[in-house]
């Protein structure tokens, strides 16, 4: 199996990303890994961290990078050298299996759509996360890839996450779809036709989701249109940052209080693991031809690791077969 | 100034409602109210609060309640003698100047549209909520009144919220269009297209905020559709509710961290408050012809007393003259 490894994405690139697939490279043996990138810029780390001359690492040159800051579809066209695309190219021609990048999100999706293509049947990709709630973790899709989405879009995300949270462990994943009310009427445009849709498809169909209960786990997987899936991931990233700093401040406001934050330090690094996104790695890019892990900009080299992981772990249960069968299997899959 | 307040409406109506009013009679004394509801089963309250045969309380009956979980515009045409609905005609016949309802949010946006009717110039009205950050309160909107916005009603919603905010002492209010990215050309059709007709009024449009800025108030006033405003605000709310649920359960883990948590247990006291929609008391429902303060569903006798307060602030400041001027001023009052 081999992992292409976008060297030059992600907020500390290269040199979180090659200390990441070092860790993964003396982990996971039964892996070969395709790091991608300028080779003049990271030759330095990669002999530091002993990548370099590695008989089960490859390397492949990339002469550009896309800035985290770039507009997604002009940096692709404008970019055929970066490293994301070559990924997607290394994908495309069978000379990797997946590809993870910790880079710029709309450049992953666009370079992966561009040269991986989509599965047959699928008419958009979404991303799918993973989200922490008071009952353990749930799928949430899409978080942003698809931000204009018709219904049978959102029809085909209650698949993509149906396939998703079985590779999980969850034997028939209960699926949702996020609304403003629990009641089969209740929602927008897009939510109620799609409700017609997925209620007709062969899954375990719960019905609309309220956002209310959204961190209690009512559904496996909860399904919503790219715009507003973006929306609640990074508001809730805010509120919880929000909420770091209210506890801060709270805490430090005088002695007593910061002898009571001293003895339930532990409380602390407790509460700070569960928003952990490091343990899951990174969210896959569904709906395209081949797997895709899409990191968190600010991933650590713990997080690089986990996505290389968790990329080996969907190719080997061929996540992408089982989309594309279900899809047909359930009448959503569209003829292009 | 005439106040109606809709004595039936909430989770724990009338009791909560008619402590609340009580309240607000004693403190306000340049406040009348007219307390709307079935006069037989609120009696005993009246009585037992001081209100029954009150020189500044006048009663009024109706026949029927809408209750929490009914659907909105079917409980609004089947029920013409529900409390709201009686609430938002004494409006309209100038037997009061504001209304408040704790009850259906749904049914007291459909009641006040249909009774008080739209002001000039208004397509849609938007639910405005005060929201917390980490510098002190913004005004976000619309928070579910209009799940199927167009672009004009997005920039309709700038200039009712710049309105509001001026209300709250922002003498120029910056205001921002919730989306997914910071550049001008970032978000969905609906966000870009309202972006083209917002940044050409005269206001003080800042452009996109992102939803991981959105608790640390970068603008006054943000601006969102109604569904995904929703959606913020109730899985904000989950996640709240999820993170006390874990800090319980980590404060709690042995008595070292239980020490802790006594020692410092006013910290938690003060987070608490900082979420606390009480003080506000309510959202108000700007856009329709005349003041409609919309509480929350468990609403407590403060938050109704406060609710009762910022009714009296908005009649006193003329939001509603101020509102439609201010469309005409920016262009985009729509003629019907």
């Amino acid at each position: 199996m081999k992992i292409a490894v976008d060297a030059m994405g992600g907020d500390k690139a290269p040199d979180v990303v090659i200390e990441g697939t070092a860790e993964a490279v003396e982990l996971y043996p039964f892996m070969d890994i395709v790091l991608v990138g300028h080779l003049q810029k990271i030759t330095p780390l990669l002999k530091q961290h002993g990548l370099l001359n590695h008989p089960r690492v490859r390397l492949v040159h990339a002469e550009q990078a896309v800035g985290m800051e770039e507009p997604s579809i002009s940096s692709i066209r404008g970019k055929k050298h970066s490293s994301i695309t070559v990924c997607a190219e290394l994908v495309a021609n069978k000379e990797a299996d997946a590809v993870i990048s910790a880079g710029h999100t709309g450049a992953a999706v666009a370079a992966t759509t561009f040269r991986m293509k989509l599965l047959p049947g699928v008419e958009r990709p979404g991303i799918a996360t993973v989200m922490p709630s008071t009952k353990g973790h749930f799928v949430f899709l899409d978080a942003g890839a698809n931000v204009d989405c018709k219904p049978l879009h959102l029809a085909q995300y209650a698949i993509m996450g149906e396939i998703f949270s079985k590779t999980m462990g969850v034997s028939k994943p209960k699926i949702g779809l996020l609304s403003i009310g629990e009641e089969d009427v209740k929602g927008n445009d897009l939510t109620k036709e799609a409700f017609k849709i997925i209620s007709k498809m062969p899954i375990n169909f719960i019905g609309n989701i309220e956002a209310k209960l959204l961190y209690e786990r009512v559904a496996d997987v909860v399904v919503c249109d790219g715009f507003v899936g973006n929306i609640v991931l990074k508001s809730s990233e805010s509120l919880a940052k929000a909420i770091s700093v209210w506890l801060k401040h709270a805490f430090t406001k005088n002695t007593l209080r910061q002898a009571g934050a001293i003895l339930a330090q532990n409380a602390f690094k407790e509460l700070k693991a569960i928003a952990d996104y490091e343990e899951y790695g990174g969210a896959p890019l569904l709906g395209v031809n081949g797997i895709c892990i899409i990191g968190h900009g600010s991933s650590s080299p713990k997080a690089i690791k986990n996505a290389i992981r968790v990329a080996g772990e969907m190719v080997e249960s061929k996540v992408t077969d089982h989309i594309a069968a279900r899809l047909v299997e359930c009448g959503v899959a569209v003829n292009k």
